[in-house]
């Protein structure tokens, strides 16, 4: 597999995902405390919070305080993300590395199910989100195409419809002077399998050789580490997922469905592939077990109940 | 893709795996009208019970029971396991499709823990074992090279070793003058990685091109599925799985840790790859959902929770 990257860069969501899916109410020092412990791991970023309507999701209304409580290792972002320009006014009164982003659906109806604007109109408030972010200086660092793989309602996406997004939003940033860092194609109700993101990553890559893409995959149906593996072996380098497999797709048929892939799993494979993730696993294992104990119920990362290898190895060696 | 089979065999362990580790009694009916839905799914085998010692696994104190309640379903092989001859004798008094197997470990080892005996007393023991085959009419179609990608007491394993063990065991059946139908792999205590799965292959085709592969793979670490996409990009077209992911890794750190691959999960991955099972996947999510009924708690299977893709076609086709 000679295109397999060397080192992979993991953007933690476990914190936003699981916190703001959990029905029970988790005190906001178990928030802080499982943050801390994950910024520990040599992890780069960890996403702390979303800064939502409180109404509609009462599990982040304590995120101020979660964002201000959290102790700062040096060298980690803590993020935070915000859906409109109020989560942005509220995100931007903390000290977290804010940054504005762009985004777009493949899938038209999905939009308009989810945010009731169609693309266009999306588009045209992207616009509106970009000059606030060049007022308040909000630096703009990626892109994502959400549905780029399969979509609930428009079923299958076309690997053009994601290249065609991509363009609309690169096109958007160019416009107003801003380079993204990555552009990250998101499998946001859980339909990719590996060739359908061979087929995804192969026609944007095909346009535009040197964009950096990172994915953004769920695991609802079981292939989300098989999905990870064909993008690593396309030479993808940079990866969103969420630690013990926090959070959950209120997309699929069924509560309880698998959400973003497992952290510790995909750093587990890639070590085990000689890719560097930059990550301690068995501290993310412990960080994966602390998930566990503050929300209560069993999550679904593996490595977490298989257990890591290096007690094995060392005993061998021994 | 090109090396990507068109078809895959899938061999269904779900009910021997599952109700062989299942803490609490399970009804005789529950196990029967499971394994007869298994059979409806379009599955060519459900492996049922095993023949073991009831007061060392009491869950299989009614296999012969099993085995002569089930409803069979003409062109499903119906069968069952056995660890040794007086497992045998049980065994073939019933009607089950009982085969014979030769095993080996790569790990010696690993081999003396779980079976007291070395891996030249465990290919002397096969000999004994042959005989009584032969004997018998027992008919021996595969063999099973165990821990083949890696050992809680060795460690790494070279796949030179795997290729060693895979020599003895055709050697052995050479000399019976028995021709392998395959000859599987098992990823007994949830080592592999797709790298590791690539090399082993790697190594054991090179030697015998034309060779039969199976592999037998757990999710103890959350990599099953990705090692199984590796396998399916070499080519291989054989696998044993569990529906629901029933079953469990005795040999990993933790209780709940995740046993075989999920069935329902790679023929979800495969039929989204072009890859024809034979099986009704939407047959075989409620068997999934039944096997969670029958067994009171949560199994690991992803797509029996997030749902099929099936309704969300059709809607989107009307």
């Amino acid at each position: 597999m000679p295109d397999l990257p060397g080192r992979i860069t993991i953007h933690e969501e476990g914190p936003r995902e699981g916190f703001q899916i959990e029905a029970g109410p988790i005190a906001t020092a178990d928030k802080v405390r499982f943050c801390e412990a994950l910024a520990e791991t040599g992890l780069h970023e960890v996403q702390c919070v979303s800064f939502v309507d409180p109404r509609r999701v009462p599990g982040m209304a304590d995120a101020m305080e979660v964002a201000a409580r959290i102790r700062r290792k040096p060298g980690v972002h803590y993020t935070g993300i915000a859906l409109n320009l109020r989560g942005y006014e509220r995100a931007i009164e903390t000290d977290l590395h804010i940054t504005g982003g762009l985004q777009m659906s493949a899938s038209n109806t999905f939009s308009m199910q989810n945010t009731n604007k169609n693309n266009e109109q999306t588009l045209h408030e992207q616009r509106r989100q970009l000059q606030f972010f060049q007022e308040r200086q909000i630096p703009v660092d990626s892109a994502i195409v959400m549905t780029a793989f399969g979509c609930n309602y428009e079923g299958a996406i076309a690997p053009e419809t994601v290249r065609d997004c991509v363009a609309s939003l690169l096109d958007l940033a160019g416009t107003y002077n801003i380079r993204l860092e990555r552009v990250r194609l998101a499998d946001t109700v859980g339909w990719a399998s590996p060739l359908q993101v061979q087929r995804v990553i192969g026609v944007v890559r095909d346009k535009w050789p040197d964009l950096h893409l990172s994915l953004h995959l769920h695991d609802t149906r079981g292939t989300g580490l098989a999905n990870a593996l064909i993008a690593l072996q396309m030479g993808i380098d940079d990866f969103d997922s969420s630690c013990a497999g926090l959070g959950g797709c209120p997309f699929a048929g069924h509560r309880g469905a698998a959400g973003n892939i497992c952290t510790e799993d995909l750093v587990f494979m890639a070590h085990e592939m000689g890719i560097e993730t930059g990550i301690d696993l068995d501290a993310l294992i412990e960080c994966a077990r602390m998930a566990e104990d503050i929300v209560g119920h069993p999550l679904p990362g593996k490595v977490m109940h298989g257990g890591s290898l290096s007690q094995y190895r060392e005993g061998a060696a021994a």
